[in-house]
């Protein structure tokens, strides 16, 4: 090797030298003109490094495109500093505040006389594609702090983050065209490696967050590697807040909220409904897999959670009473009154495994800042099972569990991931036991041909776990079910059960839950769904409307009744108004099935049938009808 | 009239001279000798009157017999004394303590050297038994407070009981016999007047209930107008006894309490059946009687419950806690969470009635001491509902109430008695709204043909209501049910709706509930049916048993899948016992139905049957069996 070489390892473990000084983009066009072309970024050692920054020692380096997380945030903070340069000159000589990425995008704070607005949104935009056009050049310069000093004298804010950059550090600068900022970088090479961006909102924001300072206002934008991410980001947008369960809670009368009681929810008659079916669904399917359910109180005393563990490691989650004069918590989990009722009688071999479950009403503390409708609340309905084992049952339970997961998971159209956390360093209990726990999970999972990822060590300190994560239908991942092994409540509560040896040993408990919360379940499926429910758990199934009310009230009134006869949800809507007002009321309200009777209907002793989401309807005969959506509504059919 | 006459009133009003110093004895042999033959003791101005006591004013009066209240309680009294006379025949010169009636009954204090024990019971009913054969004439006497205090000389305790009789009262004595005791009466003339007594059991007793004084021996006794009511008596608190629902939830594994949380139900798998039976069975009912479910939170903010007046009038019977150093309290009714719905919303008159249900969960602090099992708990689920009316509505609304708990209650086989309770003189509210609710309510009562019962003034401040008390299969009482209508809580909240003069009215509220507590009705249900429950509440359904596991096993397996897809609750015994004891443990457990299936039934593919309560069983066809009990448990059947 040469005195003025230096060898750089790539990521695939293969080593090549350059000349010292080298930069990134040297580098990559070295190996290919195309990866030059779509390289962004990359890093060096460790450290984010423009690409045209010189390599001066032995290295490990990594490209990045736009399709990576680093480079795509190279190119967002990039936009940044385009957006402080088109306010710049459009705005004259104001001073900036930050400009740090964020998901999706970026912000910058200003401090300007002129008052920015919504309006201003598209004349900005069009200078920061100017400067796109221009492709200025992005430079870095490392600059001594009296340099620095001087070349931001006119700006106070920049000077101030001047301060806090501590004495020894390199204090750098970037360069585009007109344009100078303090900053660490790194950056795209030039302006016109930006593909796709927009500006969003803005905002007031105190300087540096402190509300004593002057407030700067704040533009917000969001950038992607293409228009098509940036349009599939903008769906996405609009989908999600179409769906945001609070919305439609609202419109579609679900459940309310009360500041006599922030973040617990008051179900209304149409998310109690939605409510009952679910637990009714579990609740058979429970039944036919052999569960017991039992109802625990929602207080116990302070020796329990004590015993538990409660009281010293989860206090500050928990909420308290007193009875008696004594001590009381409202139950944050329902194990510990789980493992009383357990423990209430003798157990043989013969009588595992037990398995428990409750729909157990739970009390958590949560900031208020935190809450989010029914996605974080204060208090839920747990749908919690445990499962009394011995250690060679384990295997068994464990693949039941999954079992009983995935079919309900099924019924939603919910595709999901599943992760195993196995034994974390402070692990309690024996190793033997820790050992054979974690092989049962891998078989079991292997046996059922999951793929799963395994997150090691990150297993709670009383066993291993998996968590499943259901992906909605704007592919949003939320941790709902768990299947978790418990070596330790057993432990503190003293539980045996007498062995084919007739001797006293300690029982293995398997915590499950497949909805997880039932409130946050209901959450997650208004927004999948969008609100429009599958037959099975909508509010109002259907909707009878007769063309007249002079004339086919009674056929309609008929339809209705028979129709809840039959258990179905049906509302009859005789109102003073017009066909076509009732109709779209009831889409809006999407009501699976609208049906309108007139002269023919009356006629044929049928129903002309609209279904939600189907331009079309069509008349059927009201046997047919009623025995297909019987049908869907005992099949829990998602369509 | 002549000087020596005083005027003596008979109930039915009618009067008739008699010589001053007549007694009641007298004056009924003056009417009958069957009368005077039958009375036990009178009332002279309403002051209990010894048969014998000379009566010196113009009076009315009343005479006993056995079977008025105050006749048997006279003579319960007389027993009192006869027990004490036996135990100083007996033990020699003691000391008495006081020896008042109880409910069917009575007690005695004794300060003694021997200890009494039950088997010492029988020699002294012996004594009782000889002093009643010996018919001594029972004496009252007024002595003077020296007099009294000389013939107590011997008795400390007696002379204390003196101390506390204030001067200027009469102090009076009664003999009978030797015996002589203090004593205010009234008494029945002679000790042969006792009909039937028995001595039930013995107890410890402080001296005046103060712990710091000497323990005396307490003796209890039942005495009855008849040896036929006696053994009546004994029937009941056997049958009593075998039905306490403690014992059974215990014994059928349906519920358990623990010190962790007293007063709070734990509830085991078998009770959780019965639970979720009766919330189904009234859910449907509601959903065909378009009840809305809806579901409150179980704590809301001090504000609410001063707003709602519970803070000031229900303090001491709730459970606080704190969120956010706000005051919290736990709900001990779900009125105010109804209420907080309603008003969320604008209302038209056309949307009344709306009828809001809740199966909530309520927290109402109860002394320890009065807790007992499931009757008088510190949680419990309350079948509540709140129907939101027009004072038009009202009648109606209140028919379907009633029709409601009629059909329910039929459904148990429970009779009931009404209770109609108008305004109090501390009423709120308008006096023609009150007078219109009291009409609409005793209308309602009339047209439906119900016996009921008026309290007059016995209603609540807010409104009139009209209780259900079930009689359960022993006779015993217990309000459960309850229709109430309320002015108050709409005025609390302001509620209103739009009428049809588009004028913002207040509407009246109904509440209602028809458990009235789920777990109080599981409790009257257990004792109702001594826990052998119809067959749609019973926890296990049928129980299965293979003559011989070796050949019969995989049939009885079959049967039980079979049973199981039809949701029968059904177990399968395959242990390693004797037939005999797998079919008597089965019956301990009160199971419907036991199947036994052995050579015959395997080859006619049918199914031996007994059923619970019956002497003799039969081979049935296998569908028959099953279309037989899947009919029983759609209609409830009470056999």
């Amino acid at each position: 090797m040469r005195e003025n070489e230096i060898v750089i390892k790539f990521p695939d473990g293969n080593e090549k030298n350059y000349i010292k000084g080298v930069s990134l983009e040297e580098i990559a066009h070295s190996i290919s003109p195309s990866l030059k072309k779509k390289s962004v970024g990359g890093s060096v050692n460790g450290t984010l490094y423009d690409l045209t920054r010189s390599i001066n020692e032995n290295a490990e380096i990594e490209l990045y495109d736009l399709h990576s997380s680093n480079g795509i945030e190279i190119m967002r903070h990039t936009t940044a500093h385009v957006l402080a340069q088109a306010i710049k000159r459009l705005y004259g000589n104001i001073h900036l505040g930050i400009g740090p990425i964020i998901e999706n995008g970026f912000y910058y704070d200003f401090d300007l006389d002129n008052s920015i607005t919504m309006n201003d949104l598209e004349k900005i935009e069009k200078e920061m594609n100017k400067i796109i056009s221009e492709n200025l050049e992005i430079k870095r310069e490392e600059v001594s702090r009296d340099e620095a000093k001087k070349i931001f004298a006119y700006d106070p804010l920049k000077l101030e983050l001047l301060e806090d950059i501590p004495s020894g550090d390199n204090i750098t600068i970037y360069r585009q065209g007109e344009f100078v900022d303090l900053c660490r970088g790194s950056h795209l090479p030039a302006t016109r490696f930006i593909k796709a961006f927009k500006l969003t909102h803005i905002s007031g924001a105190y300087w540096r967050g402190n509300s004593d300072n002057k407030v700067l206002q704040r533009i917000y934008g969001v950038a992607f590697a293409s228009q098509a991410e940036l349009n599939e980001y903008f769906h996405f947008v609009e989908e999600a807040k179409r769906r945001d369960h609070r919305k439609l809670g609202n419109e579609l009368e679900l459940f309310m909220f009360s500041e006599e009681a922030p973040g617990m929810p008051f179900y209304l008659a149409n998310g109690q409904i939605i409510r009952n079916e679910l637990e009714t669904f579990l609740r058979k399917l429970q039944f036919s897999s052999d569960y017991k359910e039992v109802r625990t109180p929602t207080m116990m005393n302070k020796q329990m959670w004590e015993n538990s563990g409660h009281w010293d490691h989860y206090k500050e989650n928990m909420y308290f009473s007193k009875v008696d004069e004594q001590n009381f918590a409202l139950k944050p989990m329902n194990c510990p009154g789980h493992m009383l009722i357990f423990k209430d009688k003798l157990h043989s071999y013969r009588d595992l495994p037990i398995r428990m479950a409750e729909f157990g009403q739970v009390h958590r503390h949560e900031f208020s800042g935190a809450l989010n409708g029914m996605l974080r609340v204060r208090t839920f309905c747990q749908d919690d099972a445990h499962i009394f084992v011995t250690p060679g049952q384990i295997e068994d339970e464990i693949t039941s569990a999954l079992k009983l997961i995935d079919y309900v998971y099924s019924i939603f159209g919910f595709k999901y991931e599943i992760e195993l956390s196995t034994r974390p360093d402070d692990y309690m209990g024996d190793e033997a036991l820790w050992d054979k726990a974690e092989n049962a999970l891998q078989t079991v999972l292997n046996k059922l041909n999951y793929e799963y990822k395994i997150n090691e060590g990150d297993g709670a300190f009383y066993g291993p776990k998996i968590d499943i994560h259901i992906k909605d239908a704007l592919k949003r991942s939320h941790q709902c079910a768990t299947v978790q092994l418990d070596f330790q409540m057993p432990e503190k509560f003293d539980l045996t059960y007498i062995d084919e040896h007739n001797k006293k040993v300690r029982p293995v408990v398997i915590h499950r839950a497949v909805f997880g919360s039932l409130d946050r379940f209901l959450g997650i499926l208004i927004e999948h769904f969008g609100g429009a429910f599958p037959l099975w758990l909508a509010p109002v199934q259907v909707k009878v409307i007769a063309v007249s009310n002079d004339v086919h009230k009674q056929y309609a009134e008929e339809i209705t009744k028979q129709l809840k006869q039959e258990e179905i949800r049906v509302e009859l809507d005789l109102r003073d108004e017009k066909l076509g007002y009732k109709i779209r009321e009831a889409q809006l309200k999407k009501i699976p099935y609208i049906i309108v009777v007139g002269d023919n209907e009356l006629h044929n002793q049928s129903v002309h049938v609209r279904k939600y989401g189907q331009e079309s309807s069509e008349e059927v005969k009201l046997e047919e009808f009623l025995s297909n959506i019987k049908k869907s509504i005992q099949n829990k059919s998602l369509s």
